[in-house]
This record gives structure tokens, C-alpha cells and sequence, in this order.
């Protein structure tokens, strides 16, 4: 059948190219909408990444020095042990005697300082109590000695000190 | 000027609009096209950043034990030295000895190992020439005494050894 050209036929094909464009046109409008959408949720990713990568990054020279101070600690005791035990040859006792000091600065100067306890109230964060001991002079719950030296970080525990602690002074039995 | 309405208008009008929905289309798609492209990039420079983070924390993990371990090296070299000069008293020297070797064992688990020097041809990567000895047994360019022994952590030069060097047999004085 031929086709009569009134014109209603352009129109027509007009009205349809129309809708089609339309939706072509919300289509992209959908899709820039979900890209500018995803790229905001990454740069979010991005960001938290970023920041706890430097947090990271802290927390990861933390931990070297950590690993690298700590199997050093009993060499300080062993060296602090056999200092007590005392010489007969006072030359080369006072040779020892430099090097602990000398330790005891390189480990401040390595960031590691030791925590006081004798004296101070038992602090669960960085004291270990191994046993307690009635004492007459003590105040209960007072550190009386101290069995290992504790050591710390900057802020953070590198050691707990064991410690003895003061019980009681009624019932000390009870505590043990 | 009225206009006549022969259906031209209508159809003007629908041309017009045509062109404006094609512009908006083709805006759209090169918004949608840039769109995208910055999100490659986007994620691209993330995955680069995810990538050098983990590389950053292996790195900041080894300075911590490097900046933990390198004050600790001359408490060794100090003990070393009480040692080399010997004592009257057996007993307290075994125990400065037990400590000794306690100190190595723990600069090992903590990721240190000296440098062997002695009998090796001098290697600028790790030892610090500080003397030429003449010698008529071993070749030149071999280390043939150390000074001051050299650590490293792991792959990483932790501390150079500072080693004497055996000199050129005809003109040892040239090379001082």
C-alpha cells in the first residue's frame, strides 16, 4: 500500500524520534548520575585508605621496634643478675657496671624506658603480681618489690613488671 | 504577521527541538565519557597508593628495628671489650660471658646478624676501610683485621664493620 504524503507521516516519525531521544537522554542522564555517584564512593575509599595508611604506617615502626627491643630485655636482667651476684675483681666489675649503664641509656635512647613500681599501687595495666606479702609499714595493695622489671614504649607496654604486692593486713592468707 | 499553519510550523518546531535533544545527547555522552575516564583514574592512583602502602609498612616496620637495634650495638661492643681484657674472677666473668652470649642470641631473634669481615675481599657496601696493613701472607684488597664488627638486619646494612686491609705488597704507603 502506498503511502499518502499529508505530511502526518514526517510527524509522526517526528513523535517517535522524539521518544527515542527522550529516553536515550534520561538513560545518560541515569547513568552519569550512577558514574558521578560511584566516583564519589571511591574517592570516600580513597580517603579512609589514605588516612589509616599513615596511622598504619605508626603503628607498623611501633611494632619494629617492639620485635627488635624485646628478646633484649632478659640480656639486661642476666647482665643486672650477675652485677648483684658481685666480684672480687673491682676493675672488671666497674667494666660491667659502665656497660649497664651504657645499656640502660641505649634503650631510652631506643625509646624504651622502665616502669616504676616499687612503691606505687598495683596497676594491673603494667604490673603482673606474682605474690603477695603482709607487711606492717605497707599500705595494702602497695607494691613492695619488684621480682622483673617492667618496661614500656613511649606510651605503650613493652614488658609488665612482676611485682610482689602488699596484702591485706587482716586477712593475707585469703589473698594468696 | 500571523502564520499560516500548513503543518511547515509544527514540523519547524520538531527540527528545532530535534537539534536540541541531539546537543543534550551528545553532551551527556561526553559527560558520561569523562566521567568514566576519571574513575579509571581514580582507581588507578588507588590501586598505585594501596600497592606502595603495603611496600611503606614492610619499610616502617625495619626503620623501627633499625632505630630500636643501632643504640644497642656499642652496649655489645663495650661488653665485648670488659671481656677481651679479662679477669680474676672466674666465676663473675663466666656470668658476664652467659650475658654475652645471651646479647647474640638476642640481637638474632631480633633480626641482627654481624658481618663477616676477616679473610674477605674489602666490600665498600659493607665495611669502612680505616687502615692499610702491609702483609706477606694474605692478598691485597682482603680484610685482615676488624676493628669495629659490622651488623646487618636482614638483607639491610644495619652497621658497616670497620675493618684494616691488607696493602698492595710493593707500595702500601700509597694507599694510606
Amino acid at each position: 500500500m502506498q503511502r499518502v504524503d499529508d505530511g502526518m507521516g514526517d510527524r509522526n516519525t517526528d513523535a517517535v524520534r522524539r521518544a527515542v531521544q527522550d529516553d536515550e537522554v534520561e538513560r545518560l542522564r541515569h547513568a552519569l548520575n550512577e558514574e558521578q555517584q560511584r566516583h564519589l564512593r571511591l574517592r570516600a575509599d580513597f580517603d579512609n585508605v589514605r588516612r589509616r595508611a599513615s596511622r598504619d604506617l605508626e603503628a607498623a615502626r611501633r611494632d619494629g621496634q617492639r620485635a627488635a627491643l624485646r628478646p633484649l630485655l632478659p640480656v639486661l636482667d642476666s647482665l643486672e643478675r650477675a652485677l648483684a651476684a658481685g666480684s672480687t675483681d673491682p676493675d672488671f666489675y666497674e667494666g660491667v657496671a659502665a656497660t649497664h649503664r651504657l645499656f640502660v641509656k641505649a634503650l631510652h635512647e631506643a625509646g624504651a624506658d622502665p616502669i616504676e613500681s616499687v612503691g606505687r599501687p598495683f596497676d594491673p595495666t603494667v604490673h603482673e603480681g606474682v605474690a603477695t606479702m603482709p607487711s606492717g609499714s605497707v599500705e595494702p595493695g602497695i607494691v613492695v618489690h619488684e621480682v622483673r622489671r617492667g618496661w614500656r614504649l613511649g606510651n605503650e607496654l613493652l614488658r609488665p613488671a612482676q611485682v610482689v604486692v602488699a596484702a591485706p593486713r587482716e586477712a593475707s592468707d585469703a589473698w594468696r
